[in-house]
């Protein structure tokens, strides 16, 4: 070996360290509670020791392919492009929904059956090509006899792989249409002056009711910091909840157990009761079928 | 300093930022609710700050030896030869349980009480040595006036030195005998064409069945896919389950609500209900005093 | 370029990826149900993917701005100087309470809210600098408009620029009085022969009850191993538990079911049952409320 060379192998070695900046996030509604989540961190590990793992939450509750919906459009945008997730909420395991890697319009990548997890995602950072897992390649070795952990042998496997440049998104496998499967929900809109939207999730920890409805639609409906806003909350055609409440900046700024309209960290309108559970004393709680109407209170 | 040196010394401080590459994988029955798991990883990070640390799981049951032990099994295959994993389930602490580290065949650590937690690991991977940890020399130091956390002050440390090279396997202590505390269970087998075998653990998530029958014993008593079969739970004596299921290779192949047998992750034999609980709704659980009997059911 | 300048560079390459070695720890009463803490992690590898991220716990249960500052005093010192911590229970989020990052003189950082989460560190570490955050600098680029969720826009971003070197400790902004805000709580005194003290936390995974009474103090009113201690629990003026115990190094020493005082792994006298809960059965919970008196039994 030439004296020439050794710089450029020491800067070879050096950069092979530094080469699995991409971050694998994860995310299942298997809990901790078991080894589960564990084993796919395991084959992830052996795939490049090197991989920045996170967990997005384990906690999904089972089979709720909408709230794993929400979570990635939740958190994604805070997350650099190349982030690689996983996710796996997936009650159709084994049936033939595809496995597949979208690759967002960010930059950002997410592993996962097409069973609706990805409907968000796809309509916030938009399609910029889906490619269908080939699991001829793209698969534990060894795993073939066993049917029912997609998430550790498939999922995580061509996850950890794809984030830790062990193959490219091309080697995934074959592209496929630019679209997804579309779980339907409720589209926030302004009729004359009345916000209609649904209510997508809860902030559960705190019981407070985040909205799809944008910052930019509520400016729009003329509804300005300090006014009171009359609040119309129903599931499916029952009413659940009627009130007025103001539009505030924080928490803090009414007194204790009394409502408030404010700007969730997603800058989505929301409702809570300051130091208590909106959910929990109104009954309201979130999905496709929970609706929100709100305008100006008139006075 | 002479210019010929330097390559050398880039190449040494590159290599060993590279040296920690062996995985601590960290299990408790401590629950992430206090401080305690992260207090052992501050250990551990004191030890060797490019140490990588994971958890397996710290909702172990509290006292619950048998789920410890069962959830180094389930997982320890997938993670690389050389892992450390660190179980602190530990009824007896402060009492004269041995404190050790078992190599397996397969070149996993494993750092415990000996109480029981190393009964599948050991009769699966096989024991290659058994180590008792010197705690004159693997101690954190200070620590010697407190009699109640070994898991921090004995076995994170000891596991992170050991996972970061900064002991060899002979440092930990004096070489034992090549046996652990075993834990009885009931092993599987076919009784002419009934398969008897004990129900070690639910997929508490989805509260499906798992048993230890493994795949190729299915295979032997003759039921094939499509079959039914006709099971039988007890807990000791006290039957608390009958029925019959198909033998299917996925939960979306019966409807919902309906029993099924699969195998699982492990290959082993579990039942279900396609979108329910199989444990609440038949009141079925798990431990040393569940079996099973099952066979090809007749016409 | 010269051949000369290639080794240093190579070397400045290598020492970048080797930077970021303190230590980001997170402690948040948000659960980790959601995407919040994921997103707060997602802001901290923007910062610096290198960095070495750990939870403490997110399981503060809401609003305990004392149990936040319990586990941050249970914890640091099993991290290393240098080490980061990020504390977000912030009942008064968007109120005028201060963001600060105390130094401590043991060299730990923590990044909070000004509103009692630093009572115990500040006592027990000393403080060595208090600096308020300057959001004119130290917030995430693009959450000007949100006013709820500091943790991520302003604490996660903030710690790990600290941690990554980013910025320097002087460069959060003013340097202001050296103290925080503390929360009142009953220290732990010997008057005659009688121990007072009160219970800051229970060990809630066993149920077992800490006090705040140090061995130091116990050694000093002449309880001696072997001996019985004579115990009174009261909630306020209500008593809530008498009984009397053997002061042993092990739960192992006394049968099960039966209690004992020992010290914990912070070397404060606790009490429990053996292999049950202190708690649940004698009805003894933590608070600022809740006290303890104990002596050595006579006869």
């Amino acid at each position: 070996m030439t004296k020439k060379l050794l710089p450029i192998l020491f800067a070879l070695a050096c950069s092979k360290m530094a080469f699995a900046d991409n971050a694998l996030v994860l995310q299942t509604d298997f809990s901790l509670k078991d080894g589960a989540v564990s084993a796919m961190k395991g084959v992830a590990f052996s795939v490049d020791e090197n991989l920045k793992m996170f967990d997005l939450t384990h906690e999904i509750p089972p089979y709720n392919i909408w709230e794993a919906a929400y979570r990635l459009y939740q958190t994604a945008p805070y997350w650099k492009a190349g982030t690689v997730f996983v996710s796996v909420v997936d009650p159709g395991v084994g049936t033939d929904r595809k496995s597949v890697v979208l690759k967002t319009k960010t930059g950002h990548y997410f592993v996962t059956p097409d069973n609706g997890t990805l409907t968000l995602v796809a309509q916030h950072l938009g399609i910029e090509s889906v490619r269908e897992i080939d699991e001829k390649k793209n698969r534990l070795a060894g795993s073939e006899k066993s049917y029912t952990f997609h998430g550790r042998d498939v999922y995580a496997y061509t996850g950890a792989r794809l984030a830790s440049g062990t193959i490219s998104f091309e080697e995934v496998g074959n592209e496929l249409e630019k679209k997804v499967l579309d779980i339907p929900y409720q589209k926030a809109v302004l009729e004359q002056d009345h916000l209609k939207g649904n209510i997508p999730i809860l902030d559960i920890q705190y019981g407070n009711i985040w909205t799809n409805i944008s910052d930019e639609l509520l400016e729009k409906s003329g509804i300005k910091k300090g006014d009171q806003a009359c609040v119309e909350i129903k599931e499916g055609n029952q009413i659940k909840y009627t009130g007025r409440m103001p539009y505030v900046s924080s928490f803090g700024e009414v007194e204790e157990g009394k409502p408030l309209l404010y700007l969730n960290s997603l800058l989505n309108v929301s409702f809570a009761l300051n130091m208590d559970s909106f959910s929990k004393i109104h009954g309201v709680y979130s999905g496709a079928d929970w609706n929100v109407d709100l305008h100006k209170c008139q006075q």
